[in-house]
C-alpha cells in the first residue's frame, strides 16, 4: 500500500508511528496511508517563513502572475492521472472530479490574470491618497503590504485539489509562502497536485508545503504575521480558531463552514418557464454533484405553497432517476460519500430532521447500486426532504447534513417571509432566488444580503450562462458570515487582503509619491 | 454624590446592588458612583436591534452625514463643560481634555462629511461590476449592506469622548446602532457625552446606548449580525475574543490593544535640523500628553549611536522641564495617571523594565507637585530609560508601561538593524520614522511594514503640519497586527467595513445595474 509523504522543509518526508488510512470509498478498501509523526512542525514553518516568503516577496505580481499560470498548466497536463485518483479516493464520479481539477487549474489561471494585470510592482496601492489637514504637503497613503508569515490552508475533504489551489493562488499571488493540509481521508489528489507542482519547479523553494496526516503542535508555533484559512465543520472551526495561541498572537484566520444555503422560488415563475427549469436544474445539481458534498450545495428550498405540488412531482421525478453506484461506472452520476463517518453522519442528520419533516424521496437504506457491491461502500441515495410546519421547523435551519440532502419549506410567496425563514439559518454562503420580478428580488436581496457572501439571482435572461449558485466563482466572494464562519475568499483581488497588511503611510507627499508611484491601483482589495 | 445612569431601551436606568466608585485622580476623592445591576441586556440589545438599527438603515448617507454633524455640533457647544469633567475625572489637563474631546466632535465632523460624498443611497457597491464568464449577461457586481445587528463598543479609559465618537461615528454611517460602554472608571464624560446627544435628540431612537458599569452577561447575547470592538489591553482583549459565544457565533470582533510603538531616528538627521526638532517634539509630546497614557505612544526610542549623546541630553533637559500637578492649574503641563491601578502598573512596569535599562529620568516616586497635595492623587512623573543591551533585550519590546515612559535603545544606523528591533515589538498601532534620506525611508518601510497599521514619516518638509504620530486622525488607518490586536478603525471609509456586510450579487447585469446603478462607489471601503 501506497504511503503518502509531507512535502516540508523542502523535501519530501514520510511520518513515523501510527498510520492513518486511506480508503475507497465505494469498496471500502484501503488505498493509502499516511502519518505526520516525526515531522518538525516549527521547522517546516521556519523553512516556508525563511525560504518561500522573501523568494515571493521579490516577485512582482506578473511574476507571480506567471507561476500561477505555469501551475495551473502543469495540473492540467496531468488532469488524466488526477481524475483517477479522484474517482478512487474521492468516490467521485468523472464529472465530479473534473469539476474540483478543473476548479483548481481555472482559479490558478483566473489569478495568473490578474496578476499580469496588476504588472511589474510588488506593492498595491490601496485607494487613492489625501490631503491630511490644511497642508497640501501632509499626504496619507494606504498601501497593501505582504505578510512575513505562512498562509497555513487547512482544506475539507470535498474539494482536494480546487480547495488546495484557490486557497494557494490567492496567498501566493499576495506573496506568502502555503504550507496546506489536505483532510486526511482524500489526501491522495492533494498529495499528486503538490507533487506535480514540486516535480515541474515551478514554484520558488519554500512557496508550498504539504502535511499529510494530523496538524500536530502546527497551530503552536504560529504568530501574528501568519494566517490560518480553514474550510470544513463548524465544530472543527470552532477548535481552531479557539487556541489561545492564535488569539492571543492576533494570528488571522478566515472560516468557511457549515452553511444552511436557501433557494427562494418567487410566486413569479411558473411551471415551465425558464426560471422554473433553471431552479429545478439548479437543485437537483447541487443535491447529486459530489453527492451533496458541497458546502454552497442548496439544502433549503423555499417555495410558494402554490407551487409546492409541482414543484415536489417535479424534484421526486427528477432525483429518482439518479443512479447511485460505482463512480468508475460511465452510467453513474452518484458516487459514494467520502467516508464512512460521513455517512454515518448523513444517515443521523436525517433521522434527526425527520423529526420534523417528511421524506418525499429516499431515506436511510443503501439505495440500489450500479456496477458496486452492497454493504461494501458508503453510499446514500438522493433525499427530499419537506417540512411539515414552516413556522415551527428549527432543525432545517440549523442542522445541515452533508450528503445529498434537500428540504422544502412552504411559505406564503411573500418576500418578507421568504426572508424571515431565510435568516433563521444565521448565516450562509449563498442563497438563491429564482424570479424574474425585480420588485421581489430587491426586496430579498436587502432583506438577506447581510447574512449572505453571495446571493445567486437566478432568472430567464441568465438561465442560459449560469454555472448554478454552487458554483464557487473565482471572481466572487466565497465566504458567509454567522454560521458559515464569517470568512471572505476569492472575489478577485479582495481575497489577497488576508494575505497582507493595510498600511497607512503619513508624510510628505512628494516622499510617499515617489515611494510609491500611484499607479496601478488595487480594485477594491 | 453623583449616581451615572444607564442608558438603555430608549430610557436612563440607575443600577442597583453594588456600585463602582469613580474617583478624581488629583485627590483620590470619589466623585461618582455606578452599576448596571438590574439592566437587562438581552433587552439593551434587542431594543437597539430593532428600534436603532431600522431607522438608521432608512436613511441616506448623505442623511446619516447630518445626523453626524447635528451630533458634533451638539458637543462642541458643550465643549467647556466636558472639559471640566476631563479633569475631574480624568486627571486630563484642560489641553489633554481638549485633545479628546476636539477629536471627537473633529471625527464625528470628518465622517458626516464623507456621508455627504456619499450622497442619497443606502447602499455602497464595492469596485466594478464584472462579466462572470462568456456571456455579458452573467454579472457580478459586490455591494456592502448594513449588518442587522447591534455594534457593541467597549472603550479604554483613557479617550472617553474621542473612544465613544470615534466608534459611533463609523458605525452609524455604516448604518448600526451603537451600544457603547465607557471604561468605568472614567465614565464621568462619556455619560455626559451620551446626555447631550439624547437630551439634543440628534440621533434616532435606539441608536445610542450607554452602559456605565460591568458589561454583566452582555457578551452572551451577541449574534452573527452584531459587532464587538474594543480598544484596551491585550489581556481584556483576549477575555472577550476567546468568548466561546462570540466564536461560535462569528461575531465580528475588533481589537485594538497594547502596542510598543517605536520611533526611529535616522543617521542622516543631524541635532538643530527640522527634523531633529520633529522628532524631540513628537516624542516629549508622547510622553507627556494625557501623562504618555495613549495607544499610540512612542515607547521605544531608536538612536544611531553616534546621536546618543545629543538626544540624551535634549531630551531629559525638555521632559525634566515638565510640569507635574494639579491639571486644573493652568501652570501644571502633566496631570496624574487616571487610577490607582494605572499608576500601581506604571511602578511596576518600570520596575520591571530596569531589570535591563538605565533610568536617565525620574523614577519610581511621586514627583514633585504644583498645585496638588503629596500622597493622594496618581501622579507619576516623566521617565525616560536606555535599554543596557540593544542586542539583548527583550522587556521593553514585551512590556508596555502605560505612562509618561519611553526607552531609548541605541542601534547602529543601519535600516535592517533598527528593522529588526522595530518587529521585536510583534505588531504595533504606528511606528515613526525621522529622515529626510529617502532610500533610507523606503528601506524601512517595506522591512516593517507588514508589522504595522501606519507609519508617521517624519521629514523637514511635513514638520510644520505634523499633528505628531500619537494623533489618529479619521482619514488613515487606526489599527495594527500581532500584539496590537489585527483590528482596524477609521481610515475613512476603510472603517466603514467592520459595520457592513460584503455581498457578492450574480445574476443577469440589467437586474443588478437596476438595482443598484453603478453610482455613488466607496473608496476602498
Amino acid at each position: 500500500m501506497q504511503t503518502l509523504e509531507s512535502f516540508v522543509e523542502g523535501r519530501w518526508q514520510a511520518g513515523t508511528g501510527a498510520q492513518a488510512t486511506l480508503v475507497n470509498p465505494t469498496t471500502g478498501e484501503p488505498v493509502a496511508r499516511c502519518s505526520t509523526g516525526g515531522v518538525d512542525m516549527r521547522a517546516a514553518l521556519a523553512h516556508a517563513r525563511d525560504v518561500g516568503g522573501p523568494a515571493l516577496r521579490r516577485l512582482t505580481f506578473a511574476q507571480r502572475g506567471a507561476l500561477l499560470m505555469a501551475a495551473s498548466r502543469a495540473l492540467h497536463a496531468q488532469r488524466d492521472a488526477l481524475i483517477e485518483l479522484a474517482v478512487l479516493n474521492g468516490g467521485n464520479t468523472r464529472k465530479d472530479a473534473k469539476f474540483d481539477i478543473d476548479g483548481a487549474t481555472a482559479t490558478l489561471a483566473a489569478y495568473a490574470e490578474w496578476g499580469a494585470k496588476l504588472g511589474e510592482t510588488q506593492v498595491l496601492l490601496d485607494g487613492e491618497g489625501l490631503q491630511l489637514g490644511r497642508s497640501a504637503r501632509l499626504w496619507g497613503q494606504h498601501v497593501w503590504l505582504a505578510r512575513h508569515g505562512v498562509a497555513v490552508h487547512i482544506n475539507a475533504f470535498n474539494f482536494p485539489a480546487w480547495g488546495l489551489a484557490e486557497k494557494a493562488a490567492v496567498a501566493w499571488l499576495a506573496g506568502m509562502p502555503v504550507l496546506s493540509k489536505p483532510a486526511t481521508a482524500t489526501a491522495l489528489v492533494a498529495e499528486r497536485v503538490t507533487r506535480i507542482l514540486v516535480d515541474a519547479q515551478v514554484l520558488p523553494a519554500g512557496a508550498l508545503s504539504l502535511l499529510c496526516g494530523s496538524v500536530g503542535d502546527l497551530l503552536e508555533h504560529l504568530a501574528g504575521q501568519d494566517v490560518l484559512a480553514f474550510t470544513g465543520s463548524a465544530d472543527t472551526g470552532y477548535l481552531l480558531r479557539s487556541k489561545e495561541r492564535l488569539l492571543r498572537q492576533s494570528v488571522r484566520v478566515n472560516i468557511e463552514a457549515d452553511s444552511l444555503n436557501a433557494a427562494v422560488l418567487a410566486p413569479d415563475v411558473g411551471p415551465g418557464s425558464e426560471t422554473w427549469n433553471l431552479f429545478l436544474r439548479d437543485i437537483v445539481t447541487d443535491i447529486t454533484q459530489k453527492a451533496g458534498q458541497k458546502c454552497t450545495a442548496i439544502r433549503r428550498i423555499l417555495v410558494p405553497h402554490e407551487r409546492l405540488a409541482d414543484v415536489e412531482g417535479e424534484l421526486t421525478a427528477r432525483l429518482a432517476a439518479t443512479v447511485v453506484g460505482n463512480p468508475a461506472d460511465e452510467k453513474v452520476t452518484m458516487g459514494p460519500l467520502a467516508t464512512a463517518s460521513q455517512l454515518a453522519d448523513a444517515k443521523a442528520g436525517v433521522t434527526k430532521l425527520l423529526g420534523e419533516c417528511d421524506a418525499l424521496l429516499g431515506g436511510l437504506s443503501e439505495p440500489p447500486l450500479t456496477g458496486a457491491a452492497p454493504g461494501k461502500g458508503f453510499f446514500f441515495g438522493p433525499v427530499l426532504l419537506k417540512v411539515r410546519d414552516s413556522a415551527r421547523a428549527t432543525l432545517v435551519h440549523q442542522h445541515e447534513v452533508f450528503g445529498p440532502v434537500s428540504t422544502l419549506l412552504p411559505y406564503d410567496g411573500t418576500a418578507q417571509a421568504a426572508a424571515a425563514l431565510v435568516r433563521k439559518g444565521e448565516g450562509s454562503l449563498v442563497a438563491s432566488v429564482f424570479s424574474d420580478e425585480r420588485a421581489f428580488v430587491r426586496e430579498l436581496v436587502l432583506a438577506i444580503g447581510p447574512w449572505h457572501g453571495r446571493l445567486y439571482l437566478g432568472s430567464e435572461a441568465m438561465a442560459p450562462y449560469s454555472p448554478g449558485p454552487g458554483t464557487a466563482l473565482p471572481a466572487t466572494l466565497h465566504g458567509g458570515p454567522g454560521r458559515a464562519g464569517g470568512g471572505e475568499e476569492l472575489g478577485q483581488l479582495r481575497g489577497l487582503a488576508l494575505y497582507q497588511q493595510r498600511v497607512a503611510l503619513e508624510g510628505d507627499r512628494a516622499v510617499i509619491d515617489r515611494m510609491f508611484p500611484p499607479t496601478p491601483r488595487a480594485p477594491s482589495a
